[in-house]
């Protein structure tokens, strides 16, 4: 497919290091930059014929299959409705608007005019999500209880993050959104989110939006989806998932501890090392860090999806109910209270069930729990159904 | 020193070896259990001479110079009224009480009657833990801007553990005194905690008290004190601390994973590991596990603490500031909002200095960020003092 | 490119994922076993048009642009030949020969034929790899004294390899390739290897080859390949490399320890894991098994140097190097002694420069260490540069 | 017990600061130092009272219960006899002479005498190693097949160590004790070491002894001891074990991993890092350095081994075998040869029983293997009884 790629910057160039790897079916053929001299820049770069800084006719080619947004939040509407106009489709970078109605708005175009709409999540295509999403859905960790996916660094690469109105906030929207979605996917993307408590603040930098948050999304089946962002963070890029279940659990570490440690002294060269804050000492490189975040598998499933016609993992949707989530974790972190999550168009399941299965020892005991003590004795601590009183029955070895 | 035990279950048992361990000069002599049998039982597994069911006559036995106080929540204070009557140097296990105000009487009675009481909170003396600090202290992390402590497991031990009314509450009181105290030592004690957040359910066991929590405590500072405590983990005891300060980071990972892998298919024979969940597969030990939680340092900072006339490094108020962290903890989870900490007697620091010093880059702008991009570009993204607008500047490498 | 693979087990259903994943440009589009029911189902299951049990129909059909051999050892030679002859660009999977005179043979035949020949060492290719080698190159980690490349686990999936006759050995051949052509990449390929010493038993299993081995190989410069190989390993596949040198170290592990760590109770569900050796407890997975081991980059790079007319990173002569490294690691085993690397064909680079450059502390004395004790003085090591003495220096802090 | 201290540098001070610590009951009352300015030193600040250059004299003083030797290399025989003579218990740092047969000697002069002689091997008494042996023995790894110990810096503290007349060697001596006696404590202590090759190297400072060795200890039943020195690691103290056994794996670090690691910018507060080589950038420190490296358990042992007039873990004997395989290895690193290590004074097991116990499949096979393919499908593979045909089936999933 072609690929026409709508900004220049820091994102669009890592999209494209990607597409133009390992001998990829799908090419990028042109390029939009609302300065000239980017796109020029950006097309010779990656050997493209065509770039401009006419939005309309780079999407508007006819040789264009698929259009990417890759350009700053407060165009990302604007750069949409042209893709429909054009009935091309789109796939939208992270996260996907400002605010919940933006994305509505987003979402109700595309599938009015029924172009197809992906959404980049890139972090719900890393292969260790990927496989760990698969074991939590094959029931390996039983129920899920919680979730917590950080996201940490010193900050941003382009101004216009830390522009509160053209990025729509601080950490919370550039990094929760990736957070978010994690959580919703290890939780079940069909469970209702239902309020969420935020702190956030302006620790460090001179800027008025934050940067540093912590969020609890709370599900309707009582799992919680807890987000910790921040810009404030030292050492490199932090990129660590946990997922807690009755029956197991998942830790992630998808950048600064992948079994890859090195040691310089910095006196044989200078390692110029992507993101670390350090050129000598123990430094902590990935692999390949396109493929360590998700970008190749991101793509392939949007594209086998444009070839099946089917749905792609991330969908407008997705970006939707993640920037309801956001819009709420904002005014929590204002009112300081838990904020109701509004869904206007809720697809997923409604009313869990609720019930708890206990575990019963015995016709009158609950189990609470079954303990082999350090001495070899093992004790059962049981609760009676009915008068709730506690007791212990311990075995001596 | 001669040392009296009260209470013989599992604390009483740690404590014990670890007395008795590495030739100490200080002793148990003696013990109390509620029940006699059990005081037996310990008495013959430490070679004590002396053992009964009668609280006062341990307490008041002339050859005893320190009281350990190890029993369930709801009798420590009685225990250390009666150490008090007696005259006797007191350590109380934690949390201290099941409440603040429950603290604050057994604070104000040693107090008044001046003798040593000291207030046994192990993992703040983990080695791990006392080498950060001291890092912390000596300003390797620059500004402590957010701590995360982190206690979770199956489920405690003992039935009172399970019933609400003996303990005080569920994972909030039980591990929560930890983490909150944790926090409170790398963000300074003198820094007033001024509100707390929390989130707790009980989400897998049947009981009253909360099996899982979440909880944000505010400092005066700005900085943040989170714990994270459960009893439905699954995979053994999880121990992990962070720290993030404006100039750098620690991560400490108490027990599952320090330097200790083993893997075992369990045919060559059964692997009896302590709190682990499995004894076949991936298996991780650790060395010394008295050691490894802080109880060894916590018991030579007390007898040193006595023998100096000086404080130990954790004391009765400390465990009084904990527990009313968490009694506002406990309110916050039932109303949902951030709840004030009601400190009656505050020791600490008054309002402490606020102003922010942001970097100039020059007599117009504040460096948000510099950065050198991976195409070899060097950007600097920066605000102007007075306009608030954001720009970036490029050089290209 | 279309691709005809040779062979239908486990390799080549690797091989087949790897190439049919992320949409790449290159196809296989036939498939030959030596047995007709299995090209049938591999056909079947990678929806092939063509399949059968003639090699020489398969290898000569028109549409074939590369053949893969991904056939047992003792079949490379015949295929290689087949290949030849028929004038068809060839990939062999490793080890190229049993012995070098067989890969001899058969680079002599790719070279006079002028076919492009690929020498598919995929753990030269794992992105992990391929960064660190980047990093040696450039000089972060100085001269390299010393690598370590290790792979162990409980043992190869198919007969043959257990068969010495088929295989040409056990755990040296089928591991060690692998081990020593990474030591050679670190440490240079222009550096000649000049000698041996290998320890090798059969210690598990009832096979006729070795089971364990431990092996160093010289080279000219001092450095030294160790590899270590084993097929009685048991914890899953241990997968580790290390490098040495005089200004830093390299530590990779690329399959127990990559930031994926999962615990499940095995209640939940079977987790069916690769390679691992359990399903429940602490499991290791990684994320996308054939990116980790490296096919698709060495895949990449095997296209690329096709389309460009170039040589690939690894070729017909590096399987060779490898053959006669482990031919003389072979002969060590059993001679016991350090064994000369009989290399008929040199390509590298003749006597290199073996003067060491000491440091000088001053016209009479070279310095051997520079240090800080933990009471702050400094302590200074010195040689006498005539009279050899070492003497030490200390200032108090 | 009253203990009197022979040196006052590094290790002395290790040792001091260790029995100083925790309240013990065992003191230092004085020290001996050839130089009685840093005997003097050395007294004020651990607070002794008796100091002075006379060894005789400290060691005849009759406070004195027990001597330990914390000298050089070459004047540990010295110092023994001198104990000896005095009738003083003994305890000798590491190692325990410059040759086998310097220790016989000693060894010899402490059983004649009767006195008791302890042999201060550290690493032995490591927490992790503790519990690890005990798992070892207990059977959990099944039989030990191989094992590695890695110890690994940028070069020792002294003058004295750099040179070779002094201390009998480089890194081998230094460093390979540990390792040496490390692996026959899994491997188990009554199997006979028979043979040594080693690789020994001066591959970056300017001295005459081997500032980097490779060993393979071969014993009676088979199994491999490794060792691994270094005096040219960059990176800090790399201290690592391995063990590989028919039923299992331990893998050991020691100090650069041990779930701590710190990230500083270093401009908040330069950081005082023991044996670091950076003191900015991600830092590994370790909780508490005497406990991880095994000398608080070491000295416990010793102790309770003299009050209960039994033997301590770590022998006179046991520093003899020591030697007695280091002098093979200093001869194979010349040699180039496996050579035979001669023990004059074996006290262990005589010809292990070497049967080998191979698994049934049926009357016909034995068992190779047995494995689920990716695929689902179970492979078995088997050998023939009398033909040694390799053969395998697979059951369709």
């Amino acid at each position: 497919m072609n690929i026409a790629m709508l900004g220049s910057g820091f994102i669009a160039r890592f999209y494209a290091d990607t597409l133009h790897a390992q001998r990829r079916l799908d090419r990028i053929i042109s390029v939009y930059s609302r300065n000239e001299e980017n796109a020029k820049r950006f097309a010779e770069d990656y050997g493209l014929d065509i770039y401009g800084s006419s939005m309309e006719e780079i999407i508007n080619n006819e040789k264009v299959d698929i259009v990417i947004i890759s350009l700053p939040n407060h165009l990302h509407e604007g750069a949409v409705m042209a893709c429909v106009e054009a009935g091309k489709a789109v796939l939208c970078t992270k996260p996907l608007g400002r605010t919940a109605n933006e994305a509505k708005r987003m979402l109700d175009a595309v599938e009015k005019a029924g172009v197809f709409a992906g959404y980049l999540e890139d972090l719900c295509y890393t292969p260790k999500f990927l496989k760990s999403v698969e074991s939590v859905n094959a029931g390996s960790l039983g129920k899920i209880l919680w979730t917590k996916s950080r996201e940490a660094h010193p900050g941003p690469h382009s101004d216009w993050f830390w522009d509160k109105e053209q990025s729509g906030g601080g950490a919370i929207i550039d990094l929760g959104c990736h957070c978010v979605e994690i959580g919703r996917n290890f939780i079940g993307k069909a469970v209702r989110p239902v309020e969420v408590m935020c702190w956030a603040d302006t620790q460090v930098h001179p800027i008025d939006a934050e940067d540093h948050a912590i969020g609890l999304v709370k599900y309707e089946n009582g799992a919680i989806g807890q987000f910790e962002v921040s810009w404030t963070f030292r050492g490199g890029m932090d990129l660590r998932d946990e997922v807690m279940g009755t029956e197991g659990t998942i830790w992630l570490n998808s950048f600064l501890r992948t079994g890859f440690d090195m040691f310089t002294t910095g006196k044989g060269a200078k390692y110029i090392a992507e993101k670390a804050e350090s050129d000598s000492g123990w430094l902590f490189p990935v692999g390949d860090e396109a493929h360590e975040l998700g970008y190749p598998h991101m793509f392939t499933d949007m594209f086998e999806a444009i070839d099946k016609g089917t749905a792609p993992r991330e969908t407008f949707y997705d970006g939707y109910i993640v920037n309801a989530i956001l819009d709420a974790a904002f005014l929590s972190a204002k009112s300081k209270l838990w904020e109701p999550i509004i869904i206007e168009d809720w697809r997923g399941d409604e009313a869990p069930d609720e019930k708890k299965n206990f575990t019963s020892h015995d016709a009158d005991y609950f189990l609470i729990k079954k303990e082999t003590l350090p001495n070899g004795d093992e004790k059962l601590i049981l609760k009676h159904k009915e008068t709730g009183k506690v007791i212990q029955k311990t075995t001596k070895a």
